[in-house]
Order: C-alpha cells, then structure tokens, then sequence
C-alpha cells in the first residue's frame, strides 16, 4: 500500500470526480468518470454488476484513477491500484456518495441495478 | 473512424480536461489529465518524448480518454481510439492549447521538451 502525500490529502475529500480506467477484453484501456469515498486508505467506488467496467474488473482488478483538484485543475492525484470487490445489498455507498455529491439521503437508484464497492488499495501515486 | 454526436461537440471545444488512459508495460493501466484540441475528426494531445505515457503509446497506440463537460459533469464524453504520433519540433500544437487554456500566445515549456502530437482517431465513442 502507497500513501497519498498530506498535501493532497484535501483532494480525496473534495468532490471531484475520479476518471477510472480499466482493461478491456482486448486489452485495451477504458476511462470513465466516477464519484469516489476516500476512507484514509482506499478509494471507494460504487458500481453495478451489469456494466462492462465490471466485467473488467473481474478479468484483471487493475485500475488507474485520475483525480483533478475541482478548485485547482493544476493540481491532480493519479493512482493506480487493484480492486477488491465487495457486494453492496444494501446499496450504502451510492447512498453515501449521493450525500456527498448532491446533497442528498439517497440515491434513486435503478431498482435492478446489483451494487458493488470497488475497495481500491492504491500502488502507485503520483501528484501534481 | 466514429463521429461525436452533435449535441456534444460542444464539449470537444470547451476548456476541459481529457483523463487519458494508456496501457503500461505490465498491460497495467495508467491515467492523467490532458489539455485537448478538437480539429473536428481528431482529438489532438501534446505529449513529450521523454515522458512515461510516450513510452506506453509507442508500445500499445489504444488509447481511452473521457471528458467532463466543465459547465455541467452529468454531462460527459468517453472516447477510445488509436494514436498517431506526429513530430512537433516547432511546438504549434502546445502554443495552440496554450492560448485555449491560459489565453497565452506560447507555452511556457521547458527547453529540453521534445515535443510530439497525439493524433487520436476515435473508433468507440459513449455520452452521457
């Protein structure tokens, strides 16, 4: 496990938006933008078991994170990691990110949708 | 080649940020933000030879970018496409982004950058 430096520890809680990349069945690289929890360790990220980032995940659990300062775009986090997947029944972090990002008690989720954690253990870091 | 749809070309010439993803020499993925230019076929990058990502894309020229309207992130565009990379010994495109970013006629780089064009052609494109 790598740490973040303190001085861009203010960035993990600010409500930035993470660009995740993963691997695809090719090996070729995907970059989407998601929201993110900071919980002092790991990057938490809340998805669905029926989109393609999953399925990546649960080919090669390697990702890479890009995180802009929202008031500062010159100041950046890039993180590589691996993911854990951890089952969300109960659908607490979207929640939890939907207080963060809107403000909000709870997500109006899909009732279909299959939540998951990605628990992200970061490797690498490098800011900016 | 795949075409941006019309009601987000706005995007393409706005002053935001492009997360681009490359495959490092492990098959990991790596992610950073970029500035972007948008000649209405191509996403143009300035890159240096002597940085990390040049490296990766002479390996493996997949790319994936996704980019966040700045005046509204529930409003983004993913791009994935392949890389040509063209010499810029004069620097134009960096000059170029320059002026788009930081209203400046040149960039102020640092002497010893060798500076190259990411000519991204995309051939899978998802918005939201």
């Amino acid at each position: 496990m790598v740490r973040i430096p303190d001085d861009f520890l203010d960035v993990m809680d600010k409500k930035g938006y993470a660009h995740m990349a993963t691997i695809g069945p090719k090996g070729e690289p995907h970059s989407s933008p998601v929201w993110y929890d900071w919980d002092g360790e790991h990057l938490l990220v809340s998805h669905t078991k029926e989109r393609q980032k999953f399925a990546n995940i649960q080919r090669d659990p390697r990702v890479a994170l890009s995180i802009l300062d929202p008031e500062d775009p010159y100041r950046f986090v890039e993180i590589r990691g691996s993911v854990e997947v951890i089952d969300d029944p109960e659908k607490t972090l979207i929640h939890k990110l939907a207080g963060k990002y809107q403000g909000k008690e709870r997500y109006n989720d899909a009732p279909g949708n299959n939540r998951v954690i990605f628990k992200i253990t970061p490797t690498r870091v490098v800011t900016h």
